[in-house]
């Protein structure tokens, strides 16, 4: 028996008893209050999707992806719907995303300890819920399926088949941003997003390495153009949505006034637990802090100068030792500094390997144009309030001369 | 000057100066803790989408309307984007909603004094922010546009101009639904609310009647198909969405839960604005009632009986007095109960004029074969906890012998 | 080994290596030179779409009606997508169309000895180029895949369960119809036949009747909006599209030019293929008469007198006397007359089968409400050339006094 | 009065009296006989598109670009609907195709005398048909509107005003691609075309040269992300549609049937309307040359060798050389070689002006890091008979050794 959710991405997402009794718990109920994209909805007005269909949608294409690896290498994947593999991959990509705090990305820094949501992950697994969940429901689970195959793929450290399922949930090929794409371009109502997963998922294949014995998670030849599309579409989602320049002073100003009232997300799951967006909206609705205000009543500092969109290395240090400068000039509170030193593609020297008509193996670093030139986005936006804004960007232009560009 | 938003149903939506500010207000802002279908994304889990976008839908909407009429009635409607009657339609639109409840329809039965949420927006619209707003607003209103309008607009009781125009915001053809068929379809991930807008809009027409000289909102014989299909959206995403089963059992949990703590939305509307689904939310959490549980842990009431969907008149009378009989054979508190007995349509009397291609105006119920056997939908549903539905359901049975059906 | 064609409604479809063959074949082939919507190109521009597209989607529509029956029946239909019963009903579904005369429907009266084009299907299935090409490729059908079930199939005369497949290619619930709603709306531009094609697929199961023991598609009670929904796209369909004004009378120019020139649509099978729209087109051209040069200087008849939508059988019969009384009044060919008697739903005595959550089967007409209230179009319209409008529209309106209504 | 056309790509398309006129001509309606795609719909089934379609999409879009414009620059382009410049400007874009050869841009270097489709346009605007309608014709145009500014636009030789909307229709950020880009993308059922066209239309922007007082399509500083998308989304429309494989090989074939057959267009415009697709498939039906076998039963040259996408000069000198050394040692015919030396963005030296938020104009280049990268494909394929593959595979590769890539 199983039932089936409709999903405004996937159409109908098949759940079988099992993933429905995880859908009840605490850990994945809480993620219905955790927005997926933090602030972006007082931008976007459609941004109000929260992180439960987006596990919800990772499930299904974790799902989808292993069917296509296992069409194509049945020796390592058994072409089943039911094998225990496909039941343990769906089930961490459903629960991978647990740790994540209050508004997603949007404080991710202010875990006690700076541990990672990946880490409160691993924690809230510990939990007796849990595990309690999965002793009690064994006449579902079926031999093989259960609770440490799970964390064994969430935590990358499996054998040598778990650890390909691995890069299915994480990775530079993975299920997480195969749907995250393709669901906040819905919810926006924009179109950065929308790369070709119908081809991604013909062209995906397991590759073995023939010395280590590694799997790894690969593309044939004639999909490399679908993958650079998904490349792409990143790099758009994130200077368009992610790192939208009203969005990113919004968050800010959360992460202010998070810090002026001392808040951190606790290091113990249990109490974790307890934080989701809700929680601060509430604390936050009654405080009469600048930066409360500025998120409440949409009173927040405006772009007072900003570095285009890729600094080099040596451009990046010059800018930290004029904010330097800068700073010192300025009261504190002056101004809001953002970043986005995010790396588009993280393809660094791993790379994914493509496989060519004759079988060869390539990096995809070789093979592709568009990825060899892709550099991380690395830009600095300085935001005061607005009366300042002029003096303070005076201040920063005698500094850096040079043009602003994106 | 003006900027735009990005809408996920209507792309962009251009917002004017005075239009920004009005959206800033409070009572606005408050939508966006409002969310459009109540509890429904707990079974549709995209549903998550708030009241906010849906305004300025409406208010989009409510332009392209009334552009539609004034490119062919000129002599009634100004054909200038920037026309006064325009402009404070749009408003009307955009303030429409100011006046909804938590959680919107699901549990606006709760108003102190039994008012109705239109009510409420009109009580909104008397407190001193808008008031002050739109004062201090007057060099980017221009002549002719402020609140006295649109609180005739949203009222209905201006003059035969203005009549007409609170048609657009409120009617069998009206902006406001044209608008929530589609962005409920879009987030719940549905094709039912997906009519023909296009044709809609070519074809709706300013009709006057030759006796009273009054205005109505009608359509063109070669529309008529679209209108249907705009009637059959709606059924449709009644059945589908907005009566779905397990939708309404958690509306009939919240409602109890808001009894139980004898909660009442103020009649003031000061007060009424600090409620919003958010506020509800918090207080709901920590509760150990029956109802709180069954909507947090999903632990609800299943169905034990329904009758068809189109009980005559008769029929819901012995059903009515069933209900009671059965009552009395059980302890309070043993079933929910919901009717859904909403008019799909709401043509009654008045019905909207079609216009054929000589110029002829009739009723359309003479002329849509469909909307004349369209009835509304007079469904009753009765719920108990899942260890007492066979016994109840057998109650029921014994006494309403015909087979359960659509 | 196969290959997958990308498709604009079913995104990618994949064809194995026996499939490709008969892709390959003159039969089919030659459906790209036949559009899907005959003339209708000329008022919806989009729609120049040919039949080959078309049975692609339904052999692609028809494997998933079979796998979802055949998780719930696996007793009945081997749930395995390389089962016989599977690809044999593929392959019928991809046949099933390549006795189309040129131009689809538009012309289909025009078969020598007044065969249908499913007889004519059957004629080419007897020609030695399908049987040649399943001969040869015995290594690619494998045990039970041949010519022999796919034509039993194809003529609805085999056992119980090919009579169930049957039913998938051709029947009130096929996907036929399935595939046609969903790609003449893509390709006009127009959303009247976007149905619920995933809830469709959820709830669509075969019933045996317990007396006789035959198979039937049915509907699972929660699925007959889903169904209904199917019905009312088709209806929308035949009257803004199929039944379309400007496409009729082009139409009825048509098969007078055919008429004309004595073209009758050869009954033997090897000629017969040797006609489609561009042997038509290229004879058209040089043609002087009034009805090619109606269709390619788009100088046609003009709408002078039309019906209501669904006349009684009375008022046909009475509408057919006016005809032929005002015919004798007219020169011959002053005018061009449509009647559009198809039955949009054609449920007739059987019905589709509901099966409700207790396992009861009802007929739909007793289940829906729509369903039961839908009659079939049955309107005349009569065409002439535009100078002589008026006059004709004068005499049919002293004959038939009630007003011309949809 | 006017009409409104259904279009699936811009939804209602509506053509005034005078378009309609136009529309109606017999160089308009040969382009329902010319595929927009040629032969493409062998490989993608849904690409059966006419080219009649894509000039009515172009006509909307080059009006809304001209609405974009005028709303921000009002002083040079009066902002209304019916202002003759609008409306000379949609003629233009209406007419803009009318000297494409049958197949598009499959068969365009048979020009006689080697002239390009828009040379022929040029003649075809000087044959008595257009001249006589637009005469026929001037109570519908009004002033200032005729076919001597339409011409002006196309030839790009006009005042300044009519130089800016040359550049709508045919340019680096022209109407022309805005459209063929989404309804190439909608036939073929991919994804790669989709671009953002409403942040395009928001930030095009007419910008004028200080020194020149030339103007020019430029693009704000905020939508050089859009516009970069635009430029991609034809980039892979190039790499995955229009350069496709097996569609190249197959253009190949046709072309040498052509020659074998010595077709040329005519350089007489007059005899040019005569040629379309049907001609020209009639004429090939009935051949049994090697080449129209290979394109009607599909036996075609399959791949035998190709270079990487993005040769160097140095690499494409030394491919050419041999090609010329392996060409000697095979019979005449033996292969068939496609070079794909398209320029995917056209920036040359010109490029795209970007205006930043202070004023500051910049070319594209400087501005875009992917734009600054895009380099242009340039890729040889050779083709042969699948027998001789192996063999003149491993000559090229004995010549060729590095490895072949995207």
């Amino acid at each position: 028996m199983s039932f089936a959710l409709r999903d405004p991405i996937h159409d109908y997402i098949r759940v079988d008893d099992l993933e429905a009794k995880v859908l009840q718990s605490r850990a994945l109920q809480r993620l219905r209050s955790v927005r997926q994209l933090g602030l972006a909805n007082l931008v976007f007005p459609g941004a109000e999707h929260s992180r439960f269909g987006h596990v919800l949608g990772a499930m299904e294409l974790a799902g989808r992806v292993y069917d296509s690896l296992a069409e194509k290498t049945p020796t390592l994947l058994e072409n089943d719907a039911r094998s225990p593999q496909r039941r343990n991959l769906r089930l961490a990509a459903l629960l991978h995303d647990i740790g994540h705090a209050p508004f997603s990305h949007s404080s991710e820094e202010l875990f006690e300890g700076g541990i990672e949501h990946e880490q409160m992950t691993a924690r809230i697994l510990e939990l007796p819920d849990l595990a309690d969940l999965f002793d009690g429901a064994q006449e579902l689970s079926g031999e093989g399926v259960g609770l440490d195959p799970v964390r064994r793929i969430l935590a990358g450290n499996g054998d040598a088949t778990e650890r390909l399922l691995s890069q299915i949930v994480s990775g530079e090929l993975d299920a997480d941003k195969m749907d995250y794409l393709l669901r906040d371009s819905h919810y926006c109502g924009v179109r950065y997003g929308n790369y070709d997963l119908g081809r991604l998922l013909e062209t995906i294949v397991a590759l073995q390495d023939p010395d280590s014995g590694n799997w790894a998670l690969g593309i044939e030849e004639d999909g490399v153009h679908a993958f650079e599309a998904l490349v792409l579409a990143r790099y758009y989602m994130f200077t368009q949505v992610y790192f939208n320049l009203t969005g990113k002073v919004l968050e800010l100003h959360l992460n202010e006034w998070l810090k002026e009232n001392g808040v951190l997300w606790p290091r113990d799951a249990e109490r974790f637990l307890a934080h989701d967006d809700l929680s601060v909206w509430s604390a936050m609705r009654d405080s009469t802090s600048e930066h409360a205000r500025a998120i409440l009543d949409r009173d927040h500092f405006v772009l007072a100068f900003e570095t285009k969109e890729h600094l080099t290395k040596a451009e990046r240090e010059r800018f930290t030792s004029i904010l330097e400068t800068v700073g010192q000039q300025l009261e504190p509170g002056e101004i809001l500094v953002s970043n986005s030193a995010k790396d588009p593609h993280r393809l660094g020297e791993s790379g994914v390997p493509v496989r060519d008509a004759d079988g060869g193996i390539r990096p995809m670093q070789e093979v592709s144009h568009f990825i060899r030139y892709l550099t991380r986005i690395d830009r600095f936006r300085v935001y005061s309030r607005s009366g300042r804004r002029k003096e303070i960007r005076a201040l920063f232009r005698g500094l850096w001369p040079t043009h602003p560009s994106p």
